[in-house]
Protein backbone atom coordinates (compact mmCIF):
# COMPACT_ATOMS: atom_id res chain seq x y z
CA UNK A 1 0.00 0.00 0.00
CA UNK A 2 1.29 3.29 -0.90
CA UNK A 3 2.58 5.42 2.05
CA UNK A 4 0.28 8.54 1.43
CA UNK A 5 -2.80 5.83 1.14
CA UNK A 6 -1.92 4.39 4.59
CA UNK A 7 -1.52 7.37 5.83
CA UNK A 8 -5.02 9.11 4.51
CA UNK A 9 -6.94 6.20 5.99
CA UNK A 10 -5.74 6.40 9.31
CA UNK A 11 -6.41 10.24 9.60
CA UNK A 12 -9.88 8.97 8.06
CA UNK A 13 -9.89 6.48 11.23
CA UNK A 14 -9.10 9.42 13.42
CA UNK A 15 -11.39 11.95 11.79
CA UNK A 16 -14.44 9.45 11.73
CA UNK A 17 -13.89 8.76 15.21
CA UNK A 18 -14.01 12.01 16.74
CA UNK A 19 -16.43 13.96 14.29
CA UNK A 20 -19.25 13.41 16.73
CA UNK A 21 -17.42 14.61 19.84
CA UNK A 22 -17.76 18.30 20.03
CA UNK A 23 -15.78 19.14 22.67
CA UNK A 24 -12.28 18.12 23.76
CA UNK A 25 -10.58 17.87 26.72
CA UNK A 26 -7.16 19.66 26.62
CA UNK A 27 -4.49 18.50 29.03
CA UNK A 28 -1.43 20.83 29.60
CA UNK A 29 1.62 20.36 32.32
CA UNK A 30 1.51 23.67 35.09
CA UNK A 31 4.29 24.88 35.95
CA UNK A 32 4.27 23.22 39.32
CA UNK A 33 4.40 20.07 37.36
CA UNK A 34 0.74 19.38 38.25
CA UNK A 35 -1.55 18.02 34.99
CA UNK A 36 -4.44 20.53 34.28
CA UNK A 37 -7.49 19.86 31.82
CA UNK A 38 -9.89 21.97 30.33
CA UNK A 39 -12.73 21.47 27.93
CA UNK A 40 -12.16 22.94 24.30
CA UNK A 41 -14.65 23.62 21.79
CA UNK A 42 -13.96 21.09 18.42
CA UNK A 43 -14.34 22.63 14.79
CA UNK A 44 -16.08 19.99 12.73
CA UNK A 45 -13.07 19.62 10.37
CA UNK A 46 -11.33 16.48 8.87
CA UNK A 47 -8.47 15.07 10.68
CA UNK A 48 -5.34 15.28 9.07
CA UNK A 49 -2.72 15.63 11.18
CA UNK A 50 -3.08 18.03 13.71
CA UNK A 51 -5.80 19.64 15.74
CA UNK A 52 -6.93 22.69 16.09
CA UNK A 53 -9.27 25.18 18.92
CA UNK A 54 -9.75 28.68 18.98
CA UNK A 55 -8.17 30.27 22.27
CA UNK A 56 -7.74 33.66 23.62
CA UNK A 57 -4.09 34.25 22.79
CA UNK A 58 -3.85 35.27 26.53
CA UNK A 59 -5.15 32.47 28.13
CA UNK A 60 -3.46 30.39 31.16
CA UNK A 61 -3.56 27.13 28.69
CA UNK A 62 -1.46 28.65 26.30
CA UNK A 63 0.97 30.02 28.69
CA UNK A 64 1.23 26.18 29.84
CA UNK A 65 1.37 24.68 26.57
CA UNK A 66 4.48 27.36 25.71
CA UNK A 67 6.26 26.59 28.41
CA UNK A 68 5.94 22.84 28.09
CA UNK A 69 4.44 21.86 24.42
CA UNK A 70 3.51 18.46 24.78
CA UNK A 71 0.18 18.26 25.51
CA UNK A 72 -3.01 15.45 25.47
CA UNK A 73 -6.15 15.54 23.79
CA UNK A 74 -9.35 13.59 24.91
CA UNK A 75 -12.45 12.65 23.37
CA UNK A 76 -15.20 10.90 25.11
CA UNK A 77 -18.35 9.48 24.04
CA UNK A 78 -19.54 7.11 27.20
CA UNK A 79 -22.57 6.30 25.01
CA UNK A 80 -20.76 5.03 22.27
CA UNK A 81 -17.52 3.63 24.10
CA UNK A 82 -15.78 5.75 21.52
CA UNK A 83 -12.83 7.40 23.67
CA UNK A 84 -9.71 8.60 21.59
CA UNK A 85 -6.15 10.30 23.19
CA UNK A 86 -4.10 12.32 20.82
CA UNK A 87 -0.52 13.02 22.03
CA UNK A 88 0.82 16.13 20.34
CA UNK A 89 3.02 19.32 20.75
CA UNK A 90 1.00 22.57 20.65
CA UNK A 91 1.55 25.82 19.39
CA UNK A 92 -0.24 29.30 19.08
CA UNK A 93 -0.98 30.05 15.74
CA UNK A 94 -2.26 33.62 14.36
CA UNK A 95 -3.61 32.97 11.14
CA UNK A 96 -6.88 34.65 9.93
CA UNK A 97 -7.50 32.98 6.75
CA UNK A 98 -7.30 29.70 8.71
CA UNK A 99 -9.46 31.08 11.29
CA UNK A 100 -11.62 32.37 8.80
CA UNK A 101 -11.80 28.80 7.42
CA UNK A 102 -12.17 26.77 11.02
CA UNK A 103 -15.03 29.52 12.13
CA UNK A 104 -18.73 28.45 12.41
CA UNK A 105 -21.57 30.01 14.36
CA UNK A 106 -21.19 28.00 17.34
CA UNK A 107 -18.13 29.53 18.50
CA UNK A 108 -20.34 32.16 19.41
CA UNK A 109 -21.07 31.02 22.59
CA UNK A 110 -17.00 31.25 23.61
CA UNK A 111 -16.52 34.32 21.36
CA UNK A 112 -19.14 36.51 20.66
CA UNK A 113 -17.38 39.02 18.82
CA UNK A 114 -16.48 36.05 16.62
CA UNK A 115 -13.61 36.28 14.07
CA UNK A 116 -13.17 40.25 15.46
CA UNK A 117 -12.86 39.10 19.28
CA UNK A 118 -9.56 40.64 20.53
CA UNK A 119 -6.65 38.13 21.12
CA UNK A 120 -8.73 35.73 19.26
CA UNK A 121 -5.86 32.89 18.30
CA UNK A 122 -5.38 29.11 17.12
CA UNK A 123 -4.33 26.61 19.40
CA UNK A 124 -2.72 23.55 17.45
CA UNK A 125 -1.58 20.87 18.48
CA UNK A 126 0.50 18.66 16.26
CA UNK A 127 -0.35 15.08 16.66
CA UNK A 128 1.96 12.58 17.27
CA UNK A 129 0.78 9.69 18.61
CA UNK A 130 -3.03 8.99 18.71
CA UNK A 131 -4.74 5.80 20.61
CA UNK A 132 -8.58 4.99 21.01
CA UNK A 133 -10.65 2.95 22.88
CA UNK A 134 -11.42 -1.05 21.78
CA UNK A 135 -14.27 -2.05 23.95
CA UNK A 136 -14.17 -5.63 23.01
CA UNK A 137 -10.54 -6.06 24.04
CA UNK A 138 -10.94 -3.93 26.56
CA UNK A 139 -7.59 -1.68 25.87
CA UNK A 140 -6.50 1.05 23.70
CA UNK A 141 -5.27 0.31 20.36
CA UNK A 142 -2.80 2.99 18.96
CA UNK A 143 -3.70 4.75 15.84
CA UNK A 144 -0.62 5.62 14.82
CA UNK A 145 3.01 6.33 16.47
CA UNK A 146 5.00 8.49 14.63
CA UNK A 147 8.11 7.27 15.87
CA UNK A 148 7.93 3.46 14.43
CA UNK A 149 6.03 4.81 11.26
CA UNK A 150 9.30 7.50 10.46
CA UNK A 151 11.81 4.48 11.23
CA UNK A 152 10.06 1.91 9.60
CA UNK A 153 8.62 4.39 6.58
CA UNK A 154 5.76 1.90 5.72
CA UNK A 155 2.31 0.41 7.04
CA UNK A 156 2.80 -1.79 9.44
CA UNK A 157 2.43 -6.00 9.41
CA UNK A 158 -1.17 -7.36 9.89
CA UNK A 159 -2.11 -8.25 12.93
CA UNK A 160 -0.14 -5.35 14.70
CA UNK A 161 -1.63 -2.19 15.80
CA UNK A 162 -2.13 0.02 13.55
CA UNK A 163 0.27 2.75 12.97
CA UNK A 164 0.18 5.61 11.43
CA UNK A 165 2.94 8.17 9.51
CA UNK A 166 2.55 11.17 10.16
CA UNK A 167 4.73 13.25 7.95
CA UNK A 168 5.66 16.19 9.24
CA UNK A 169 6.30 17.96 6.22
CA UNK A 170 2.52 17.65 5.25
CA UNK A 171 0.59 16.66 8.51
CA UNK A 172 -1.39 19.32 9.92
CA UNK A 173 -0.66 22.09 7.66
CA UNK B 1 -16.76 28.84 59.15
CA UNK B 2 -15.08 25.35 60.55
CA UNK B 3 -12.13 23.96 58.57
CA UNK B 4 -13.36 20.27 58.54
CA UNK B 5 -17.02 21.79 57.44
CA UNK B 6 -15.54 23.88 54.89
CA UNK B 7 -13.65 21.16 53.69
CA UNK B 8 -16.40 18.50 53.46
CA UNK B 9 -18.73 20.49 51.68
CA UNK B 10 -16.23 21.22 48.73
CA UNK B 11 -15.58 17.49 49.07
CA UNK B 12 -19.48 17.06 48.40
CA UNK B 13 -19.98 19.48 45.96
CA UNK B 14 -16.81 17.73 43.90
CA UNK B 15 -18.33 14.80 44.29
CA UNK B 16 -21.83 15.93 43.43
CA UNK B 17 -20.17 17.03 39.77
CA UNK B 18 -18.76 13.79 39.04
CA UNK B 19 -21.75 11.31 40.24
CA UNK B 20 -22.86 10.96 37.64
CA UNK B 21 -20.23 10.60 34.89
CA UNK B 22 -19.16 7.29 35.75
CA UNK B 23 -15.98 7.24 33.07
CA UNK B 24 -13.46 9.34 33.15
CA UNK B 25 -10.16 10.48 31.04
CA UNK B 26 -6.76 9.90 33.24
CA UNK B 27 -3.73 11.06 31.99
CA UNK B 28 -0.36 10.42 32.95
CA UNK B 29 3.07 11.29 31.36
CA UNK B 30 4.57 8.49 28.98
CA UNK B 31 8.44 7.53 29.58
CA UNK B 32 9.03 9.54 26.50
CA UNK B 33 7.57 12.68 27.84
CA UNK B 34 4.14 12.72 25.93
CA UNK B 35 0.68 12.99 27.56
CA UNK B 36 -1.79 10.03 26.93
CA UNK B 37 -5.20 9.18 28.18
CA UNK B 38 -7.56 6.52 28.70
CA UNK B 39 -10.93 5.80 29.77
CA UNK B 40 -11.65 4.92 33.55
CA UNK B 41 -14.55 3.52 35.16
CA UNK B 42 -14.80 5.50 38.21
CA UNK B 43 -16.56 4.03 41.27
CA UNK B 44 -19.61 5.40 42.59
CA UNK B 45 -18.59 6.58 45.89
CA UNK B 46 -18.14 9.69 47.27
CA UNK B 47 -15.50 12.27 46.74
CA UNK B 48 -12.66 11.85 49.98
CA UNK B 49 -9.81 13.21 48.69
CA UNK B 50 -8.83 10.83 46.32
CA UNK B 51 -10.27 9.28 43.34
CA UNK B 52 -10.29 5.39 43.04
CA UNK B 53 -10.02 3.16 40.36
CA UNK B 54 -9.96 -0.37 39.51
CA UNK B 55 -7.04 -1.46 37.46
CA UNK B 56 -4.51 -4.39 36.39
CA UNK B 57 -1.03 -4.00 38.77
CA UNK B 58 0.81 -4.73 35.10
CA UNK B 59 -1.09 -2.61 33.25
CA UNK B 60 1.04 0.12 31.13
CA UNK B 61 -0.80 3.33 32.94
CA UNK B 62 0.50 1.98 36.34
CA UNK B 63 3.92 1.80 35.39
CA UNK B 64 3.92 5.54 33.94
CA UNK B 65 1.99 6.78 37.31
CA UNK B 66 4.90 5.28 38.93
CA UNK B 67 7.43 6.68 37.25
CA UNK B 68 5.97 10.06 37.17
CA UNK B 69 3.38 10.16 40.06
CA UNK B 70 1.50 13.40 38.85
CA UNK B 71 -1.66 12.52 36.32
CA UNK B 72 -4.98 13.96 35.87
CA UNK B 73 -8.14 12.79 35.78
CA UNK B 74 -10.98 14.96 33.62
CA UNK B 75 -14.85 14.09 33.64
CA UNK B 76 -16.63 15.28 30.54
CA UNK B 77 -20.51 15.36 30.69
CA UNK B 78 -21.17 17.59 27.22
CA UNK B 79 -24.95 17.50 27.61
CA UNK B 80 -24.98 19.21 30.65
CA UNK B 81 -21.52 21.38 29.76
CA UNK B 82 -20.53 19.77 33.25
CA UNK B 83 -16.45 19.75 33.18
CA UNK B 84 -14.06 18.83 35.80
CA UNK B 85 -10.46 18.22 36.23
CA UNK B 86 -8.93 16.80 39.01
CA UNK B 87 -4.79 16.98 39.55
CA UNK B 88 -2.96 14.75 41.64
CA UNK B 89 -0.66 12.12 42.45
CA UNK B 90 -1.20 8.26 41.63
CA UNK B 91 0.04 5.06 43.86
CA UNK B 92 -1.19 1.73 43.32
CA UNK B 93 -2.76 0.20 46.24
CA UNK B 94 -3.74 -3.54 46.86
CA UNK B 95 -6.03 -3.56 49.56
CA UNK B 96 -8.37 -6.06 49.69
CA UNK B 97 -10.78 -4.61 51.64
CA UNK B 98 -11.07 -1.41 49.95
CA UNK B 99 -11.26 -3.08 46.76
CA UNK B 100 -14.44 -4.80 48.76
CA UNK B 101 -15.90 -1.35 49.48
CA UNK B 102 -15.47 -0.03 45.72
CA UNK B 103 -16.44 -3.13 43.82
CA UNK B 104 -19.63 -3.49 42.04
CA UNK B 105 -20.96 -5.81 39.41
CA UNK B 106 -20.22 -2.95 36.84
CA UNK B 107 -16.75 -3.54 37.39
CA UNK B 108 -17.39 -7.29 35.79
CA UNK B 109 -16.95 -5.94 32.27
CA UNK B 110 -13.72 -5.30 32.49
CA UNK B 111 -13.02 -7.53 35.09
CA UNK B 112 -15.07 -10.83 34.48
CA UNK B 113 -13.62 -12.96 37.44
CA UNK B 114 -14.21 -9.84 39.95
CA UNK B 115 -12.85 -9.34 42.59
CA UNK B 116 -10.51 -12.70 41.77
CA UNK B 117 -8.71 -11.56 38.73
CA UNK B 118 -5.04 -11.83 38.95
CA UNK B 119 -3.21 -9.04 39.86
CA UNK B 120 -6.54 -6.81 40.63
CA UNK B 121 -5.13 -3.16 42.52
CA UNK B 122 -6.47 -0.47 43.00
CA UNK B 123 -4.74 2.95 41.35
CA UNK B 124 -5.01 5.99 44.05
CA UNK B 125 -5.04 9.35 42.61
CA UNK B 126 -4.90 11.62 45.66
CA UNK B 127 -6.58 15.30 44.44
CA UNK B 128 -4.06 18.27 44.77
CA UNK B 129 -6.37 19.98 42.71
CA UNK B 130 -9.67 20.60 41.53
CA UNK B 131 -11.47 22.54 39.12
CA UNK B 132 -14.78 22.41 37.74
CA UNK B 133 -16.10 24.37 34.10
CA UNK B 134 -18.44 27.47 34.91
CA UNK B 135 -20.71 28.05 31.46
CA UNK B 136 -21.61 31.58 32.40
CA UNK B 137 -18.44 32.69 32.94
CA UNK B 138 -16.79 30.44 30.17
CA UNK B 139 -13.91 29.43 32.69
CA UNK B 140 -12.90 26.96 34.53
CA UNK B 141 -13.28 27.37 38.33
CA UNK B 142 -10.61 26.35 40.88
CA UNK B 143 -13.04 23.64 43.59
CA UNK B 144 -9.78 23.77 45.75
CA UNK B 145 -5.70 24.43 45.33
CA UNK B 146 -4.19 22.51 48.33
CA UNK B 147 -1.24 25.22 48.22
CA UNK B 148 -2.83 28.14 48.94
CA UNK B 149 -5.35 26.67 51.00
CA UNK B 150 -2.28 24.64 53.42
CA UNK B 151 -1.33 28.03 53.65
CA UNK B 152 -3.66 29.76 55.20
CA UNK B 153 -5.36 27.30 56.70
CA UNK B 154 -8.98 29.12 56.57
CA UNK B 155 -11.58 29.59 54.09
CA UNK B 156 -11.16 31.75 51.23
CA UNK B 157 -13.15 35.21 51.13
CA UNK B 158 -16.22 35.17 49.62
CA UNK B 159 -15.95 36.73 45.90
CA UNK B 160 -12.69 34.82 45.36
CA UNK B 161 -12.82 31.22 43.35
CA UNK B 162 -13.16 28.40 46.14
CA UNK B 163 -10.53 26.54 47.61
CA UNK B 164 -10.69 23.63 49.24
CA UNK B 165 -8.08 22.50 51.90
CA UNK B 166 -7.03 18.88 51.43
CA UNK B 167 -5.69 17.82 54.83
CA UNK B 168 -3.61 15.24 53.69
CA UNK B 169 -3.66 13.44 56.97
CA UNK B 170 -6.79 12.58 56.20
CA UNK B 171 -7.73 12.75 52.60
CA UNK B 172 -8.33 9.78 51.16
CA UNK B 173 -8.09 7.21 53.34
Amino acid sequence: MEQSTYRQQQFSKLSELIKDIRVAMLTTVDEDGSLRSRPMAAPQVAFEGALWFFTGADAPKVEEAQQRRQVNVSFADPEHQNYVSVSGTASLVCDRQKMEELWSSWFRTWFPRGLDEPHLALLKVEAEKAEYWDAAASTMVQLYGVVKATLTGKAPPAGEHAKLLVDERQAGT
